[in-house]
């Protein structure tokens, strides 16, 4: 304020740019923008009084753009701790995160706020966190921790904790369960958002929207993100899922305020390979929206939503100084980006040192077997006497409730149930981090050899194990978790490649270039197992991916089993 | 929930109609629109499974948009009670108010919030409340209460208060008076709206949003509006006063996400006579907006600004179940209102009874003098010994810190300073409502005869009486404490017109035919005491507005005496 009345001289004046009016949705050029501490004071016409000690920037004629405002995100999805990834993120622009944070909170409960919270304090990328709606994701998994209304009445009541995020679990939703609902309570008498997840078509649409849930992150076609426009939904869109949607919604000249853009999930060697908001916000440019809008909907209109506008997402007074320097428009060339009023990144670069501090203990070591695993753990017993049985063999995204089309035969052998390989049958399980539960059951997916385990498993986060032999399933446990987390290739007792994700089993704090290296490592090695056509073309990713419990699953495996999730039917995996 | 799923059927079901869908600024044919108790449950193509109990509207192929939302209001300033008040704005379409409630914070504190809820309580209309900032308006008057952080923290905790309304100290505010800066912090750590006040020019415009306040109630040119909104201003239109600025900003093409509309004060004769937000409306598109544009604007923006778009604002699911219909969208006809699920009006009138609750005592006898005023008490003495002394003559809507133009002469009589009512120099003062202070001064402004005196003085609502002579001052003020507030007409000593405003001295629970005879009475009577020039077309209203102390306002009186409110120097009234 003082410095914007000019009693008191800015720490940092712009000049010589243009101003992305995210408001009006115009360029505005022959500004001054004045910075003080971590804030922007004024925009100002007329040069501001300055002193010796004012840094002035030259812009260069550059465009001046908000800071990107992900609505969407999940950190540990990068594999990184939140400064590891703040570290990767800046350069691309990323100055402000909407975090989902049900993967840490379903190993650690309110700890994983607290550590997000605390490897926050200071970054010039600001995290603001939904707390975990998902914690158990459904009843039928068994999580570390527990949050219903009263631990979400207390995390709400923290500053950095700006709603609940992404209800998914519809069967409980719909079915009115006591947890969940207390949940969206908690958010919704807080004045904070609730956010939804999945793109559900009427009527699922219109219920879901009748619970106070606010918004979804969204893959489609056009005529389903209108319908949720329609009923009053914040989209935020996903771009590179919904090119021709984008496409559409442009020729059909839709009003943009209640659509927003984000990330969701992304490892860091994809981070690195094609870049993070912006590269989404490139692929709407690519469709035809034209660039003032794709930068509105991916700052103001993401800050609105979660009511942080008064904080982020327009380059205004009062706001963080969270600035992008864009070369040009319509390729969203980013030359130099600012948070909290310093230049934190150059030409893709890191410019700022960023402290990555010691991991707290408790984030530490949430992986407890209680006994090391051995290949009798993982044999599935003939329920009979015959040479064969029935089976239901899963599949990777398979979302319906029909048993029928799923049903194989599969050899019995001194009473225990064979493997397929020559049909891509494998065996698949599931162990819960405590050692206290072991899902099992075949799957047409998996390798011809060895195993790969690990404890990123959304959104349960226990450990997966998809193996071609018993022996090696074991092995990959153990494995991981000797590390405290992570993912093991094993093939033939031995370990071929592994990477630690020692914090909640889900992310580490080493540099980057070493975690891509282990990741390589781990594609390559999972490679030579000749993984079957159904785990796409990268394997280990999607194995992280396939066991989720929440709309649209139906059959899924769990620690406790298999289940139908929508009807709360459990299923033998052999009769 | 369950009547979108069809499991429960609807209590209402809307056919026959066109949706005026604001999330994506189009218009939707061929819908149903489900409600349950106060709420919409869904929009769907299909016909709704019903049953016998369900209510079908034929919408008659009507246009069907969100009911209005005024971002920014005192009801206060219509006279009536908040129930009074709700039953002549639901026929103009009026379905949610975001009320401001200074006025009647300043006599009663949060007791003034108390009352505002129970009016609410059950009412078809929603009242959203921002907590007076302005209690006292400046530190230059008395009021009856006082607000501080402590006090806005525990008001803030309420959930019928949406936020922190209309910061207009600019003094106060840029000169980092502690209460102020404490009432604004209170309402950001809460998560909730603060509201700003006044047109300022940059650089007075960036210190005000600096400051975290975000948003004003605009009348003013397009550059100011853009300056405004550039400056992440959410921009709350008096389209009255704004016609040429929204010709022009339709003309620029900008985008309206950060527009709002706002009614702010209107009396309840003008509210009977103009309409409501309806006719700020047509005034939108009289000057060329596109009635969906201007339906958003007055629906589903100012609800995201006050972050209450899951509860209204849009006809979606999860919200209440507001709607207008409208015959013609140009025209903006409406025939029918419904409120929270139930039609409220039709053509103008309403058709729902909304009882009028006895007002409790707390309201009640806030003006309490300690003894009868004589006309001593409006005496003016001379400082010194001369025939003639200087005086300030103060006049309404003067801006200037200057005193120059507003020094005249005027005659002393037995040591007594005179008016000059040949001249139009009259007396003015302002009396604490506990009597407890008295500020009097000359005015350019007034009556050729008897004085008029009135408890609705914004901002502070002490006693105001504007007198062509001492005795009939004392006499109309000695009425206004006898009737526990209202408006006094006083000539020869003897009352010519009275209209009671016994709650809080503000607002009366009579109906509305009875306080506009009254009001009607006052204004002839008023205009038979020969009003000057400077009291414009309505002097009784211009009288309640002319002692504002925040900005621009320059040089006022106060109960305190004659202050210059920008720099706090007081001022004698004659020297």
């Amino acid at each position: 304020m003082k410095v914007a009345l000019g009693q008191v001289p800015p720490d940092t004046v712009i000049e010589n740019g243009v101003l992305v009016d995210v408001a009006t949705r115009r360029l505005v050029d022959g500004i001054y923008i004045s910075i003080s501490e971590e804030r922007i004071a004024s925009i100002s016409r007329e040069k501001p009084k300055t002193d010796s000690k004012t840094k002035i920037i030259d812009a260069n004629g550059a465009y001046l753009a908000p800071g990107l405002v992900d609505a969407h995100y999940h950190i540990e999805s990068s594999r990184l701790s939140p400064r590891r990834h703040a570290q990767i993120t800046l350069p691309h622009g990323t100055t402000t995160l909407f975090e989902g944070s049900h993967e840490i909170c379903n190993p650690l409960g309110l700890d994983g706020i607290r550590y997000l919270l605390e490897e926050a304090e200071g970054l010039p990328q600001k995290i603001f966190i939904g707390l975990s709606s998902a914690t158990p994701p459904t009843p039928y998994e068994t999580t570390g921790s527990y949050i219903g209304g009263k631990e979400a009445e207390e995390a709400l009541r923290l500053r950095g904790v700006s709603g609940i995020d992404e209800v998914m679990d519809y069967t409980a939703l719909f079915g009115g369960e006591e947890r969940l609902h207390s949940v969206i309570e908690a958010g919704l008498s807080s004045g904070k958002v609730v956010e939804g997840h999945g793109v559900p078509s009427p009527p699922q649409a219109d219920a879901l929207f009748a619970t106070g849930v606010s918004s979804t992150h969204f893959s489609g076609d056009s005529a389903k993100a209108i319908a949720l426009l329609e009923r009053g939904c914040f989209l935020e869109l996903k771009p590179r899922d919904s090119r021709q949607a984008i496409h559409e919604l442009v020729t059909t000249n839709i009003d943009w305020q209640m659509v927003g853009m984000c990330v969701d999930d992304r490892p860091a060697e994809s981070i690195n390979q094609l870049g993070h908001l912006d590269y989404e916000l490139r692929i709407c440019i690519e469709e035809g929206l034209d660039p003032i809008t794709a930068i509105q909907i991916a700052t103001l209109n993401n800050a609105r939503h979660w009511r942080k506008e008064h904080e982020v997402g327009i380059v205004a007074p009062g706001r963080r100084a969270d600035i992008i320097f864009l070369t040009d428009l319509e390729s969203f060339k980013i030359d130099r980006v600012m948070a909290d009023g310093e230049i934190v990144a150059e030409k893709g670069k890191l410019t700022v040192n960023i402290p990555i501090m010691p991991a707290p203990d408790y984030v530490l070591n949430t992986i407890r077997l209680q006994k090391h695993l051995t290949s009798k753990d993982f044999e599935v017993r003939s329920p009979n006497n015959q040479s064969k049985v029935k089976a239901a063999v899963l599949r990777p995204f398979y979302f319906s409730v029909d048993l029928l089309p799923i049903t194989r035969e599969l050899q019995v052998e001194d009473g225990l149930v064979q493997r397929d390989l020559s049909h891509e049958v494998n065996k698949v399980a599931i162990i819960r981090r405590d050692g206290g539960g072991l899902g099992i059951s075949f799957w047409e997916l998996g390798y011809q050899y060895g195993a790969i385990a690990m404890s990123v498993l959304h959104d349960s986060h226990n450990i997966s194990v998809i193996g071609a032999n018993d022996a090696d399933m074991a092995r990959a446990v153990n494995r991981v978790a000797e590390m405290g987390g992570g993912i093991v290739v094993v093939k033939s007792g031995i370990i071929k490649a592994d990477v630690p994700l020692p914090i909640a089993g889900l992310m580490t704090d080493k540099p980057l270039s070493e975690v891509v290296a282990g990741l390589d490592k781990v594609n390559e090695e999972a490679a030579k197992l000749v993984p079957g056509k159904l785990l796409g073309p990268n394997p280990v990713d999607t194995q992280t991916f396939i066991f989720l419990t929440c709309f649209p699953w139906s059959i899924v495996l769990t620690d406790k089993g298999l289940v139908n999730v929508r009807t709360g039917q459990w299923l033998p995996p052999v009769w």
